[in-house]
């Protein structure tokens, strides 16, 4: 505050709330929308199950909605920006059943956790330790493979549907980050200007979350 | 366990487990119908305040189903019998717009807490505790009465539809309530028989219940 470069600390600052602001939108709606799908689950096991997903992901908007006012910001105003790509990309990928919802919630919380774990080295320590901790607080992912291996189990044609169903979600995914990052500047510097020493490259960042979807694809019975 | 008469530890078990199988149901779907009306919402501060409602009554669920698994109990089989009536009851109760969903929302949890808080008092002790527990973890009422007030404001009609649906909720909550008083036979013991002398006479749960429903309709400005 005060004795630095000011253009770069405000970047610094504006794209810790863009980063802030995205994650908790994206949190919040992955909440209504596995609560949604969770509404398709015919046992009330797996209802169940997926409303814990549903509340895990609520749980991550409260403590980024928390931050975004410790920083003296509005979390609704922070969030506005990522209101549009957020709900195009769940508008793109409306599950038609229960079990594109589960690997939806499963590749989406994936994707999300890999996000975190590598933005969080480029955060300043109070962020980073929310972020941190949004991580530590996983979802079930065992019952949701387990669910779609039981599926394939019963019906193999179930994993072709499926695999391409999950290329979908990421290929969605990155359009929309693709979209947010050319929108906000700030938000791009931060994740691959000038701290780009620490965090690698941009094209190391896609490639471990290429990686690690691939082997939660794996872990589905969802090779491609 | 034992020396007792069996019929009736028996039938207090069997009571306590359809009380507990019957808040188990009514706190998931209340979370499911509560996260629906919360996609009404227009602004985003809003929608946050009853998906918080919403993770509340997700909470409730998971203590009282894992009291349920403590005494050796499967909750989906617990909760089977109160499907129906609680399903209906929702069915019956769709609200049209946002402001309805924020009353009921708000009559639903109250009617519920002075439900638990009434029952409590014949529990044996460690399922007292998590009843208590349950109690204790309250929703964030002043929201939805500052909302409801500020809709009266802006448009008194407002009043006269609200009171005339808080009374249709009311009606339909003690509709399903004989119901599962008159299918439930161990239920309906333990809320009203033997243990008539704990509890007073239903007469009197019964005025309380209506009694704390008035209080808390003046305090919305809703009072009839």
């Amino acid at each position: 505050m005060g004795g630095e470069a000011p253009g770069s600390a405000d970047s610094q600052a504006d794209g810790v709330l863009d980063l802030l602001g995205l994650l908790a939108y994206a949190s919040m709606t992955a909440f209504f929308r596995i609560s949604d799908d969770a509404a398709l689950a015919i046992s009330l096991a797996d209802k169940t199950a997926l409303a814990e997903l549903a509340v895990v992901q609520f749980g991550h908007f409260q403590l980024l909605s928390r931050r975004i006012e410790e920083l003296g910001a509005e979390p609704g105003v922070v969030m506005q920006p990522f209101v549009a790509p957020v709900d195009a990309f769940h508008a793109r990928t409306a599950p038609s059943d229960w079990l594109e919802g589960l690997v939806k919630a499963y590749v989406g919380d994936g994707i999300a956790s890999d996000f975190y774990r590598t933005v969080a080295q480029v955060l300043e320590p109070d962020t980073r330790d929310i972020v941190l901790a949004v991580l530590a607080d996983a979802g079930n992912a065992e019952f949701v493979i387990a669910r779609v291996r039981q599926a394939i189990e019963a019906d193999p044609r179930v994993a072709g549907r499926l695999a391409l169903w999950a290329r979908r979600l990421v290929g969605e995914a990155l359009g929309q980050a693709q979209r947010v990052a050319a929108e906000r500047e700030s938000l791009a510097r931060l994740l691959t200007g000038e701290t780009t020493h620490q965090l690698g490259d941009i094209g190391r960042m896609f490639a471990h979350l290429t990686d690690a979807h691939a082997a939660r694809m794996a872990a589905l019975g969802l090779d491609d």
